[in-house]
């Protein structure tokens, strides 16, 4: 239906859309461009050592469209005939002329980039914190009669001279079996504490081919877990499960609110979201042909809420000011004493919450995405219902959560959703004609708004003059229709400009009766009808959008006067977040939320918070990497901030017309 | 009505009974006998510097009898008015004349016998691993949002130059309650964990000086327990009580034969014995005034079979050839773990045990003996269904296991019960007229024969020539009377004894009747109406104590092999355990159990292994110490020693009659 809507109605010029895999990042050309160019443009950061000349080949890109993207001379020259047959290609020679997906493989990512793809190997060294001992022991006589553990330990020591300190007491109650099943053949898995090594798993035969962890990025919506196999490094599965906790308020504030009431609510929202990361690991598990009593170490980080609520720790003095996490060191916890199923005697490992409002995902983005050994001034973001900020300068790392709220999520706004099929992810607004071309996930009819579509909206509001500078609909915009409620509202939807051009047309050729005469009024500017039918944007969910960038940009701001720096000292921006990584960065400028810079300085990470909870399970080094930093990062709370209000009045303000870029 | 039986019958001399408090001891004397030499010869350790003149004051007893013990003109000297009052003399200026009680204060034990006495206050540097801590917090602010732990810490760093490097997850989710509702003042108590302190236990207010632990001596029969307070090193209440697991079985073959049948057995017998110990702490705080909360650690030891089911660790590869332990390590472990109801974040710790049948219970043994610093040789000796033998030598410590039975603990003896009130515990039989008479406890009428009577009464049978040297009863002897199978029997009641000369009267002066013509024949010896009337010892009892004795003898020979070294060279042997404190040292050499030796060697030191679990509570050092000593004792198998067979054979044979003492 959409489809023939579109179809039916003259559009505004159609763009080339680029999918970019495995990163999942869709760009829109204006016109066809060098691939290349197209990708870096982008903010992805792909190899190019000769810069364009087709020489060094780093650039390899494969075009998953058959056909159409012939090789070029130098192509051949440097691609074997079976790349080219797979559709291996080098991006700066070739013109992305019309919509396309191409996949960018690991070995042309930058390094950077590399770390911050999900799903890519994490090119760091792999130094997990478990590790597995295959040992052939001597069967125990009369003659040798040493206990079974003191049996393993001279084993251990003879044959890879190393030493376990301990042994895990659910383990030791089933190592007999497994020993004297065996045939006295097993294998050992060793856990790395800061009091020496434990013996956390013994299973028959030689098992140190497989070696598994499970990387937890636990939000307050959802949850994205990955099964790593920790000798390759490499994420092996994934699977994203909405967090149950939502039952008991969609946002931070109300699900603390909800596990303060009482012991059994808390207890209720601990097990839930153990049960459902249970579910999901071993859902994992099955489909990888594993048992979950295999899957040696879980890492989790989160937001401090969930933290606190994945732990059952009480909340009460998070919820309510000063707002404070019962710990900010990291834990080392036995699973099984929080009801986490993975192997009996292994541990769920969490980096350490920085703040009250800056969880150890803050960090975890901090560690993936390398901001603090980053030169320059260097600002880490991630957009979400709060929205933590860091700033890198000489002065070291400095963090601020802002209360963004969840606008940017499709909260508060009026058609707003979530990023799921039919909701409008991207906007341009015709200048001329005022008329919108959208386009919706899935190209599905739209049904709402999602977070980038809404900030599209804005952007795009502002540059057709629509709206003013402190956000208000100018009454003379004829593209403007009221609602029932006589507010003014601009409509998203193109069904309704279709409809209102045929309408016209059939006014103009004379076609008169009653069913077109109800038409005509229906689209008039007092109609009542168009509430419910198509999407819109009001004068409301602009001043949400206002508060939010306001929110966020008066952290910037804060952070600036703290660094002593101007805007234009930051040599790079990196956003992280599912939500980050699908806004235009041009229109996250053009509504304030930053200050105007280059493009080019901003890069869109996706889910750095993710990809650090997998360093940490696969690196030892990350893991003591990433509990330094967290002692290093400065929390600035910015209500207590002298300037805070004043940044924050100012920072509602729309940019200038001359200001848009 | 034992009573009445006594009086009636003329008994052999009356011996003096002095009961000695509060090591527990009941020792005999033939005549009234200077308080010292009577105290001394009996094996206890009191302090006299000058020898029994009177003069150093260092052998004070409390006299807890009223009245005649008059101070001598020495004492009046010595001692202060309130001390006499009191009742407080010289053990060498009295003379033990009539039954009394006497108590000896810790100030009059020598360092040794000190370690050696339940109850007394433990002279060992008092060091436990738990400490307490008093902060008075900065509350937060909004320009101090430092999360709970971190304050703790920099407070404590601060205060008391110490470090917490964790905290107890229990503990994290009680914090925030406990530090608001006291205002910021609270009592952390750190454990000293081998990666460095954590935090167990929080506490509102200053609860610096209150600091308890629990010992346990986790016997298969008897559980002892001990509430202990860790800032003085004393023992502040303890309780016995059954372990409940008996009704799986009485001796530990038989317990771990229930416990290897399924899972839910094991289970089932290690939450039993934890509930039951659970339920003796809570009685034992209750009574004093405490929570069981407020216990910060407990520690445990016993045989091995104990020590795996109180874990819930398998034990079937305790139970059958080689009889191997699971882990010779000493275990900390998490109390909640194993379902033991203390401080939620309070460990366990356990001694580790030595072998298969050399637990715990007989390192805690070594350790409160001080046996690993004896001068020359040394010999430890627990005595129990298995006996451990410990030989300190030039060579070391080496520990031996000898299946020595229940005989010693009233088991497979025909009336054979444990030392409880009615239990015939001493027995002398009178050379001339094979008369016995015997000493129960509580004065009772006798309803059985306990391990330390069963021992008198084969010493004695021995002596008195009713049995030879191969255990057999001497058909001449006309003390013997047979069952009604016919075979012999020597009975212990005194009422038999009357009776039968009542009897002999009544016939000697003619006065005759059908009745007591019956009653003629009633002792006659093919009676068949003593069985179930009369307590006797019968010849499969005698077997059953050569075997028993002839196990402990044989371990005693090995050991003393394995070291070169001959019985004379031995300079001090120490007898372990509760039995072991009841039995007349003279019998164990008269039944050839150990070769003939000078009692002044002998040294019966009641519950050692309680006292070393109390020592490994209050001290850090003695733990480290125990451990080491752990890990230098050798453990010798006896069933595969080449000697073994030999020595077992030679060992069932009672000594000589010049033999005796």
């Amino acid at each position: 239906m959409m489809k023939n809507g579109k179809a039916k109605i003259k559009m505004p010029e159609k763009k080339i859309k680029v999918e970019i895999e495995p990163i999942g990042r869709r760009i829109f050309l204006k016109q066809p461009v060098n691939g290349l160019d197209a990708i870096v443009n982008s903010g992805i950061g792909i190899k190019s050592v000769c810069g364009g000349k087709g020489i060094c080949g780093k650039c390899r890109i494969i075009i998953l469209d058959d056909g159409e993207f012939p090789p070029s001379e130098q192509e051949k020259k440097i691609l074997t005939s079976d790349e080219i047959k797979r559709g291996v290609r080098l991006a700066c020679q070739q013109t992305f002329h019309k919509d396309l997906s191409i996949y960018i493989p690991s070995s042309s990512l930058s390094e950077e980039q590399k770390l911050q793809v999900e799903g890519e190997e994490l090119d760091i060294e792999i130094s997990p914190v478990c590790k597995k001992y295959f040992l052939g022991l001597e069967e125990a006589t009369l003659k040798d009669t040493k206990s079974d553990f003191t049996r393993i330990n001279e084993c251990l020591r003879k044959e890879y001279s190393v030493d376990a300190r301990t042994i895990d007491f659910k383990v030791l109650t089933q190592m007999p079996t497994v020993i004297r099943d065996n045939k006295w053949k097993i294998t050992a898995t060793l856990r790395e504490n800061s009091s020496g090594n434990e013996i956390i798993f013994i299973e028959g035969g030689n098992r140190t081919k497989s070696s598994y962890g499970i990387a937890v990025d636990l939000g307050t919506t959802k949850i994205a877990i990955f099964l790593v196999d920790l000798l390759k490094g490499k994420t092996v599965d994934r699977i994203g499960v909405t967090n149950p906790q939502i039952r008991f308020g969609e946002d931070v504030m109300s699900r603390l609110g909800y596990a303060m009431q009482d012991e059994d609510n808390l207890k209720r929202a601990q097990s839930l979201v153990v049960q459902s990361i249970n579910e999901a690991v071993d859902g994992l598990c099955k489909k990888n042909r594993l048992s979950s009593n295999e899957i040696l170490e879980m890492t989790v980080v989160g937001n401090t809420a969930m933290h606190h609520l994945f732990l059952g720790l009480p909340v009460k003095q998070l919820a309510l000011s000063p707002f404070l996490p019962l710990t900010s060191e990291a834990i080392h916890l036995k699973a099984r004493e929080i009801g986490v199923a993975i192997s009996p005697g292994g541990y769920v490992y969490m980096l350490p919450p920085i703040a009250g409002f800056v969880g150890s995902d803050h960090l975890a983005m901090i560690l993936a995405t390398r901001l603090y050994e980053q030169e320059g001034n260097c600002m880490g973001i991630d957009i979400g219902t709060n929205t933590e900020i860091a700033l890198k300068s000489r002065k070291g790392i400095v963090s601020v959560s802002t209360a963004s709220g969840p606008a940017f999520e499709g909260a508060h706004i009026k058609y707003g959703m979530r990023a799921a099929p039919g909701a409008i992810e991207r906007v341009v607004i015709d200048p001329e004609t005022c008329v919108p071309v959208i386009q919706t996930i899935d190209d599905r009819e739209p049904v709402g708004i999602c977070g980038s579509g809404i900030l599209d909206s804005i952007a795009e509001l502002l540059k057709a003059g629509i709206i003013d500078r402190w956000g208000k609909f100018k009454p003379e915009k004829k593209c403007l229709y009221r609602d029932r409620h006589g507010n003014y509202q601009y409509i998203l939807t193109p069904e309704f400009y279709m409809q209102k051009r045929n309408n016209e047309r059939i006014q103009k050729d004379g076609v008169n009766g009653i069913g077109e005469t109800r038409q005509k009024t229906e689209y008039g500017r007092y109609n009542d009808r168009c509430d419910d039918k198509y999407v819109s944007i009001n004068q409301r969910d602009i001043v949400e959008i206002q508060l939010a960038k306001s929110a966020i940009r008066t952290g910037i701001e804060v952070l600036l006067e703290d660094a002593g720096i101007g805007f234009e000292k930051i040599d790079r921006i990196i956003i992280a977040g599912a939500f980050g990584s699908y806004i235009d960065p041009k229109n996250v400028i053009n509504i304030g939320m930053f200050p105007r810079v280059s493009l080019r300085k901003i890069t869109q990470v996706g889910n750095a918070a993710g990809v650090g909870a997998r360093m940490v399970l696969i690196s030892k080094k990350e893991r003591e990497l990433a509990e330094k930093i967290a002692c290093d990062i400065r929390y600035l709370e910015l209500t207590v901030y002298p300037s805070f209000t004043e940044h924050f009045a100012t920072s509602t303000i729309f940019p200038e017309p001359w200001e848009l870029i």
